[in-house]
C-alpha cells in the first residue's frame, strides 16, 4: 500500500484524484488549498465543466465512487425558503455538517464517509485569509476571484503572491497536512492554477519545510494551457521553476502533455490569451536532471484539461 | 397530467412509490405517516431490505431517478466525533435541513430537490405523538416499535389504533395534505402493515374528512402476507374491511396478488406466524361491487414483497 498525497486545489485536481482513485494498493491523501473565494462570478471555467464550487467539495466528489451522481446531488442549486434559497446543496451541507460536528475538518470527513470516498481530503488550513498578489507594477489583487480573472487589457505579470490572516497574526496548518506530507511515498504536486490553486497551499507556515524534509519523491504536473494575467506565454520549465521556487526544493519527476490541441480550439482559447505550452527540445534539457515524463494526456471537449484515465496511468507507472 | 396521492409508510410505500415514479404524465404526492419509532430494533425487516430508516427518507429516495446511490449514501452510519458517531447519514441530513430551514416539511422539500424527486414527499402532520394500539384483552401497546413486533406468543388482536399527541391537546394535518387528497385523481391507499404505517395517516383529524370528500378513486393494494400481532389469518376482505372501517367509505378498485409464493419461504414465513394472503372465489364475491384486480405482484426474495414494476404497471392500467 503505497501513500500519495496530493496537493493543489480546483479542477486540476478534481482531474487528477478522479483517476488517482482507480488505482490499487494506494492510501490517497488530497491536500487542499483554502483560498477559492466561491463567488461563481470567478468560476466560470468550472461552470463549463459543470462542477460543483468549493475546493473541498470537488476533491471529495472526485474521489467518491458515486461520483457522477455526487456532482449532481451536490451541485443542486435550491430554491425555497429565505435561508435555503440560491445556497448550493453542496456547500450547504458541507456546512452544516462542520457546524453540527463542531468543526471544518470533522465535516469534511463526514462528508467523506457519506460519500463512501476512497482516501482522505484535508483542508491545508483551517484559518481563514485573503489571498493576495502583487504585480510587478505594484498593485496588489485581493482574493482568488480577482487574481483568476483579468480585469483589463495590461494586466502586469505576478511578481508573488501571500496569504493575509484574517481573524489571527499568523496562519496555522492543519496538522495532519503536515504528517501526510511527511509519510507520504508519492507528494504529487498539481495539475491546477499555479498562483490560486497550488501556491497558496506552499503558503501555510510549515507546509514549504514538510516539502523540504519529506522522504516523498515529489511529482510535478505541468498545465496543458497557459492562463492570461497568470502565466503568460509560461514554458513547462517556466511552470516548474515557479513551483520549485516557492517549495524551495526540486521535484524529481516532471510530467507533461505533449499533445497539442486542435488549431481552432487552441485559435478559440487565443482569444481569452492563453496559448498552449508547448515542450521542445530546450525545455527537455533544461528540465534535466529531474525525470521528465511526456505523454498525450490531453481530453479535448469544450474545455482542454488533462484526462484523468490518461493522467492517473502515467502517475501509476511511476509507482 | 394525472394527480397521483398515494398514502402510507414504511416498505410498502417505498416499492409503490419507485415504481410509480416512472409512469408518464403523473404527478405524484407521497403522504406519510409519522410514528416510525425509528429504533433499529424495530427496523429488522427493513434492514433485510436495506432501506435507509425513517419513511419520509424512504419515499424521497424512492421518487429519486438517483435512487441506489441516494440509498446507499443516506443509509450511511456515521462513525467519527461523538456528535455524529452513530447517526444515520439520512436522519442526519433531514435534521440538519429541517433546522437550518426552520421546519420539518420545508427540510423534506429541500432534500427532495437535492435528489430531484419525481413529485413531493408530505409529513401527515408535523405533531409528535404516539401511536398506540389498544388490544382486545385491554392491553395498550405504547408506539410503533411495540406494536411493530410482538413480544410473547399469545399476543391479542388489535381493537383499535389512536394517536396521542406529546404537545398539543390535538394534533393538527399538514394542511397540504387535505389539498394533495381533495385534488386527486387517484388516492392510492397501501400497500403496507395497516396498522403501524397506513392506518395512522387516518387518525390525523381532517384527512378522514378529506378522504370522504375527494372527487379522485380510491385505489387498495392489500398485503400479500399476513403479520404476527397485528394481521393474524386476515383474508383480502379482512384487510379491506378495516382500511373501510378507519375511513369511513368503500374505496373503488382493489388490487390483490394472485401469486402464491414458493412453499420453503412461505415455510420460513411460517416461523415467524405469518402466512399467504389467499385470494379465493368467496373472498372475490365479499369484495363485490368494488373493482377487483387480481395480478401476479410479487417479488421473492430475502423478502416476499410486491415487485414495484409489477405494482406500477397494473396502476397504470386503472389510470
Amino acid at each position: 500500500m503505497k501513500k500519495i498525497t496530493t496537493i493543489g486545489g480546483g479542477t486540476g485536481q478534481y482531474v487528477l484524484l478522479s483517476g488517482l482513485k482507480d488505482v490499487e494498493d494506494v492510501e490517497i491523501t488530497a491536500i487542499v488549498s483554502m483560498v477559492d473565494s466561491g463567488g461563481s462570478t470567478g468560476r466560470l471555467r468550472d461552470e463549463l465543466g459543470v462542477l460543483p464550487p468549493g475546493d473541498i467539495l470537488k476533491c471529495t466528489v472526485a474521489l467518491s465512487p458515486f461520483q457522477d451522481v455526487a456532482r449532481r446531488i451536490l451541485q443542486t442549486k435550491l430554491s425555497g425558503s429565505d435561508k435555503l434559497n440560491g445556497h448550493n446543496a453542496g456547500n450547504m451541507l458541507l456546512s452544516m455538517l462542520s457546524q453540527y460536528a463542531g468543526n471544518f475538518p470533522e465535516g469534511v470527513r463526514a462528508l467523506g464517509e457519506i460519500l463512501s470516498i476512497k482516501g482522505r481530503v484535508l483542508p491545508v488550513t483551517i484559518d481563514r485569509a485573503t489571498l493576495v498578489a502583487e504585480l510587478t507594477n505594484g498593485i496588489r489583487l485581493y482574493g482568488e476571484s480577482a487574481i483568476d480573472i483579468p480585469r483589463g487589457d495590461q494586466r502586469e505579470k505576478i511578481k508573488e503572491v501571500y496569504l493575509v490572516p484574517h481573524h489571527s497574526e499568523i496562519i496555522s496548518v492543519y496538522d495532519p497536512v503536515i504528517e501526510a506530507i511527511e509519510e507520504a511515498d508519492y507528494l504529487i504536486i498539481g495539475p491546477g492554477d499555479i498562483y490560486t490553486s497550488i501556491i497558496p497551499n506552499f503558503l501555510v507556515p510549515g507546509v514549504k519545510e514538510a516539502i523540504k524534509d519529506t522522504k516523498a519523491k515529489l511529482i510535478y504536473v505541468t498545465n496543458v494551457m497557459t492562463k492570461y494575467g497568470e502565466t503568460d506565454g509560461f514554458t513547462p520549465f517556466d511552470f516548474l521553476c515557479t513551483i520549485e521556487n516557492y517549495i524551495g526544493r526540486n521535484v524529481d519527476y516532471v510530467i507533461v502533455n505533449n499533445q497539442k490541441p486542435p488549431e481552432e480550439i487552441l485559435n478559440r482559447y487565443g482569444e481569452q490569451r492563453a496559448s498552449f505550452v508547448l515542450l521542445n527540445e530546450e525545455q527537455r534539457e533544461k528540465i534535466k536532471p529531474r525525470l521528465l515524463i511526456e505523454e498525450d494526456l490531453v481530453e479535448i471537449g469544450e474545455v482542454i484539461r488533462h484526462n484523468s484515465i490518461k493522467l492517473s496511468s502515467v502517475i501509476k507507472n511511476i509507482f
